[in-house]
């Protein structure tokens, strides 16, 4: 029995690596997008969904394809070359004209397709991601008729069928294929390439803008933190009599805060570049944006374009907002401050009690354990209720409903987050404590962190594979192992077949399951944003958090790239024009930054060592005069810099003032064409 | 010798009677811009000009005439309907649509004209104040060539002649006539109809976009004082015990704030509703708006529409903003802040010799009117300097040179009308004293000049018509007043034969030197920034402040209203599509009124009384707290209600939609044609 189990172990090995094989080389010419049921999904179901697919998405080519052993079905979606060209009229997608034609990014036309530079090479014009996004709107084009119903579930008139079906969790997910030599690629130029510049626009084109715009952001960041980075290694090299560090602490605290400032100048207009080269500085009209699949409203016609669309009225998200929303959450945040408060004030008391001697030390350790393990919990349940209240306030736009959703979570994590460090610094006014508390921080934190995210990920998937393969050895007979066998190994050969859906029908799945979800690029940039709140806010008391932050991030933006391209499912590429809410985060953060840091000089016990005759009102004024003068400085200087770059502005009026003339010309060319006809025709 | 002086003064009020006529009763459809010329002028600039007209802008229909006695020359300008629909056109005046197009606002273009409704009545398709814009950007679009000259003044290729020949003086005003039949509408309706609310659409299609976006400021800002009005006159009323007294301060301070944001909000949704009514806000990019004609730079081609244009480095007028103008203006201020101090300070030590006695009462006054004296000299000086510098900043856009102007000139203002009440609220720190320069200031400033601005016109006007009638009988002989006379009366009758330029070339000018030049809605403005900055920063102080503004302002606005109608030239049309920076110096003026208002409650003396037991760090500290979470409070208020009312948002995105649409439309319909033809040839 025990060799037995060895070689199902063997298999659940090979079956391993043929699952990651296939995850890579399914060839993209022929799948875009890749749906799967649930295991036991009755065939009834996919009948359904199949023969909707067929005829109201005609223009979709699906080849369903079965993986016996997990008993799991998928759907390979793709489309003909002139149905994609279609759809990238409707997304408006930008591509570059021929230089006889301007040259220059325009919204491609299906009509004018002959204008466009590689319109001819069905392979290259479009990208991988933008086809992939081409069929996954068309699949979310599928929409329901009235009365139509799957089982108990019944869907109102034009819902989409293919979104709603995942949330009920009829479809497990819909999600693109990676693209094995684009990866090979970028692992080279990019997850690999330490001692070189990210290759942004080969990101933009794999993974779409938002994620590339996430890694500009990243990259630019690191390189602005050179500067706290070195000032601070300099102040903390030179640091001795209390006199310097006196003033190296004004000094960091003032130079932080504009240097915050000037960053985040930088960076909108080192992103307005960005989004300029990429195509989405010009964005559409937010009312002429298709809504969230999972949208619900009564249905009216859409007094923009004239066709039948949902409409929730601002009023009741309004009321859901103020009333609801708004309470439950200050309370949720109030029970974090609470609870976190007790366990900070338990924590002294057993300081003292220990250092009293009248309990053992070890039991110190209790309260940092509490803390976590609330924090954990209470984690857990703010989620959970943030993600209820941001579906119940049902916003239009993806966009809305995700800076809602961001805004929610940020608060929770400000408070778990700072908490503990405006506690040791405006409470307990201890600022060697506070040095310690960040670079602990600092260590824990960001270290770990960064090392869980890229390793965790990897055991998750080692487990599921593992449990993959337990189960299909556990279920099986050795007749059946065989046979699997012979399936698992096959697609190899199939290969070559891949063109005729019914042969290669039963097999082709594996992998697919076993990547796990990338769940958007908030995580990632909530690390960040929380990082930036340290290095800005605190650094004045710890000098080297620059440097920590800077080191962290040079691993971050690779251990990011390693984990987008190895552990996670390719994502739909997403078009943005900027950062969106984050840039406000960290603006607010900036302005936190400035009181923050005029309060730290407050508490410091600075002022009376420098000049012990000023009464203690007259300190505290001196410095609020001080903090509205920094804020007012900001100000000035955030609106002195322009947010887009000269030379993107006059791209973009060139743009309008072409769109504006072309309609002229073209009128007129329509009227000559018309006399023309009419004179030919007499 | 009396009676012959007594005669001719005769003559003079009847001349000013006439002039008054000839203001008026100048047909709109015969003249649209008069330019005039200083007296003297010599024949061959004339010519010179004529010639240029004639030529390079022939669209432009032009009037010789001469009157003989003030030996003022003018021409009177028009042109042909059909040029100024081509005219409408290339200033894109949006326009409505005839109903079976779809209605609403429109961009006028000439070749689809039909489409538009009205556009068959030549009288009444575009306004007076459309006309005249037209003819107005057709005589700046006069252009020099290449080494062209006038006596001693040299063109660069390319400048715009007139503009230039006006800031040189050799021509001396350019300007649209009034139109008598409307100016009767709107002094029924407007001027002396105090019970009704303005026409704002009458006002918009006379005046223009801009002069009718400031009264419908000064009418929304009047209503939205009945608030703290009402307020004010309840707290006023109830005023008595102490306890009372320091409730109503702080209420009225919290409030106070709290309205300024709600109304800065509300004005900011009103004006983006009159805006879009009126078709200016959906504004063209800046770098497709033409310069200023006064813009100087070096030529080269516009990179947006590949016309030659002039260009001027942005980081020239950086240099000179950063390293002139700061500096300078900083200066400026400094000295006005140190003289109006020392005259503080003067001014209590007198006080205090007279109350000892020690000197007689009469010199009390002696600081106040070195005070008016120092203010006037110094506002004279300033102003040059402001205007010089912004001058020399060289401004591409109107707009942007006036907003720089403006915050100059704003920057003056606010030290000079606010620093005697700081002084007193936080110098001397004496509430009832600040109570009583708050109400003598809303009494004098405000009242008297209200007066001001309408019987100065009214006697500068007088009075120069005095000088012309009183030089015009001096220098004559009793022979050549009568036939002065005739001249001066024929006109009356010449209005049959106005058509004919050649038989009326040698009369009908007189008034046009006689109304003041209306120099922009900037004065008016700067006067209720400053009204608002008292209300709001001050007025727990003085709880009647807002009933004083709101008295004064019912009164301002007919008083404006009969200054503009009667007392100043017709000024040309504007199209705005905001208040622009006015509505920026307001909100700063809200997030200052938060600052002063905690500053006072501060410094009143309430908490003390309220709890004793506070120490004054505490209670800076409190205080300090308060305003961070108003200003927050402020913040999220002004973030949580959107700038633009739904409706006009919905409105602005199907314009856009259809101008998206509309191109690929157009290209189909072309190709549609274009293959008929070819079948047609065929």
């Amino acid at each position: 029995a025990y060799r037995m189990l060895d070689k199902r172990f063997t298999n659940t090995s090979r079956l391993m690596v043929s699952s990651k094989v296939w995850q890579k080389t399914i060839p993209t010419n022929n799948c875009d997008v890749l749906l799967t049921f649930p295991a036991k999904t009755e065939d009834s179901t996919l009948m359904w969904l199949l023969a909707r697919l067929k005829w109201r998405v005609p223009e979709v080519v699906v080849n369903v394809r079965h993986h016996s052993s997990s008993g799991i079905y998928g759907f390979y979606m793709t489309a003909s070359y002139e149905n994609l060209l279609k759809g990238a009229d409707d997304l408006a997608i930008q591509k570059p004209l021929k230089s006889e034609y301007g040259g220059g990014l325009k919204e491609f036309t299906f009509e004018d397709q002959e204008c466009f530079a590689g319109v001819e090479d069905e392979k290259m014009f479009l990208t991988s991601q933008e086809r992939q996004s081409i069929v996954h709107y068309m699949i979310n084009n599928l929409r329901a008729e009235e009365g139509e119903e799957l089982g108990k579930l019944k869907f109102l008139e034009g819902q989409p069928i293919v979104p709603l079906l995942e949330s009920k969790n009829i479809i497990s997910q819909v999600f693109p294929l990676h693209n094995s030599t684009d990866l090979e690629t970028l692992n080279k130029t990019w997850v690999q390439a330490f001692d070189k510049t990210q290759p942004l626009d080969s990101i933009c084109e794999y993974f779409g803008v938002k994620i590339a715009m996430y890694f500009a952001y990243l990259g630019h960041y690191t390189i602005s933190l050179v500067f706290p980075t070195v000032l601070g290694i300099l102040l903390w090299i030179l640091q001795g009599n209390q006199g310097f560090d006196d003033f190296s602490f004004v000094l960091f605290a003032v130079v932080n805060v504009m240097w915050a400032t000037l960053f985040l100048e930088h960076w909108k207009r080192t992103s307005a570049e960005l989004a300029y080269k990429w195509g989405t500085l010009d964005k559409k009209d937010e009312l002429l944006e298709d809504p969230r699949p999972l949208f619900k409203g009564d249905l009216v016609k859409n007094p923009v374009t004239d066709q039948t669309c949902f409409e929730y009225p601002a009023w009741k998200r309004n009321l859901f907002r103020y009333l609801v929303t708004v309470p439950v959450i200050f309370i949720c945040l109030l029970v974090v401050f609470v609870v976190m408060l007790l366990i900070f004030q338990l924590q002294e008391w057993i300081n003292a009690l220990v250092l009293a001697g009248r309990i053992p030390g070890f039991i110190k350790f209790l309260p940092k354990i509490m803390l976590a393990l609330s924090i954990g919990v209470l984690d857990d349940i703010y989620k959970k209720i943030a993600y209820w209240l941001n579906d119940q306030e049902n916003y239009r736009l993806e966009n809305t409903y995700e800076t809602s959703l961001i805004i929610k979570l940020v608060l929770f994590q400000f408070v778990n987050s700072f908490l503990s460090l405006f506690y040791i610094a405006f409470y307990l006014q201890d600022m060697s404590r506070l040095r310690d508390q960040l670079a602990a921080i600092f260590i824990t934190r960001q270290i770990v962190g960064n090392l869980k995210e890229v390793f965790m990920p990897y055991f998750i998937w080692k487990f599921r594979l593992f449990k993959v393969g337990y189960k299909m050895a556990g279920e099986m007979s050795p007749g059946s192992i065989a046979r699997e066998f012979k399936e698992m190994t096959e697609p190899t050969k199939e290969k070559v077949e891949a063109d005729s859906p019914l042969l290669a029908q039963k097999s082709r799945t594996g992998g697919f399951k076993l990547l796990l979800q990338y769940t958007d690029t908030w995580e990632d940039y909530m690390e960040m944003v929380i990082q930036f709140g340290y290095v800005t806010l605190f650094s004045s008391a710890f000098p080297l958090a620059a440097l920590c932050a800077f080191i962290n991030n040079i691993i971050e933006i690779r251990s990011d790239a390693f984990k987008l391209c190895f552990h996670h499912q390719r994502p739909f590429g997403k078009r943005v024009g900027s950062i969106g809410i984050w840039q406000d985060v960290m603006e607010a953060m900036g302005i936190i930054a400035v009181i923050v840091n005029c309060a730290l000089v407050g508490t410091s016990g600075i002022v009376p060592r420098v000049a012990p005759d000023m009464s203690s009102s007259t300190t505290i004024l001196m410095i609020i005069v001080i903090e509205h003068v920094i804020l007012l400085l900001k100000f000035i200087l955030a609106n002195a810099i322009p947010d887009v770059p000269e030379w993107v502005a006059t791209e973009k009026a060139k743009l309008e003032f072409k769109r504006r003339t072309a309609l002229k010309v073209c009128l007129s060319l329509f009227f000559v064409a018309l006399a023309d006809f009419s004179k030919c025709k007499n």
